[in-house]
């Protein structure tokens, strides 16, 4: 049972991530609770250009409305290349808040 | 002289703040690097809102295209209340990234 003892396995971290898209905020918000109340010790939301400020939104949401023992426990950015249909390439930046349930 | 061991004191880090707003991105990326180049050691930038995106686009064009020894050193997220003109109230999400040059 020692897995049950250490929530924080990596195999565990990777399986709580949320991508924020074009839904509603509140969508996403309540993904997260929704993960944190099924028992999980940490919920990553990651989110690419324009939806990089609803991710903070959601982040902020959670923590102020709903899960106020939730908080930031790492936030990273970095830059991606997409490719676009007619072969040319894009670069947008991303980011990835990890919340961890105090 | 213990000022000088210790150049980590808040008055020197109030000083490097740009915030970012609706100019061009890469506008704020050469005041952040002009700010490097005249010799500090640290710059903050600052974004509400919609420009979140932009904050975190500004920081890694900085990282990736111009000071490639700058880095991240914290980025934190908040929530604040403004008054709209008709006296109701909007909350909007921030953030702020701190970046220091190794």
């Amino acid at each position: 049972m020692d897995e049950q003892n250490n929530p924080e396995t990596t195999e565990k971290k990777e399986e709580n991530v949320i991508y924020i898209g074009k839904k509603p905020t509140i969508n996403y918000v309540l993904a997260v609770v929704t993960q944190f109340n099924s028992g999980v010790g940490s919920v990553t939301i990651k989110a690419r250009g324009q939806a990089i400020s609803k991710a903070v939104d959601v982040f902020e949401i959670v923590r102020n409305r709903y899960l106020n023992n939730v908080r930031n426990k790492e936030i990273l950015t970095s830059s991606e290349e997409l490719t676009n249909e007619d072969g040319t390439k894009t670069k947008v930046s991303s980011i990835q808040i990890r919340m961890v349930a105090a």
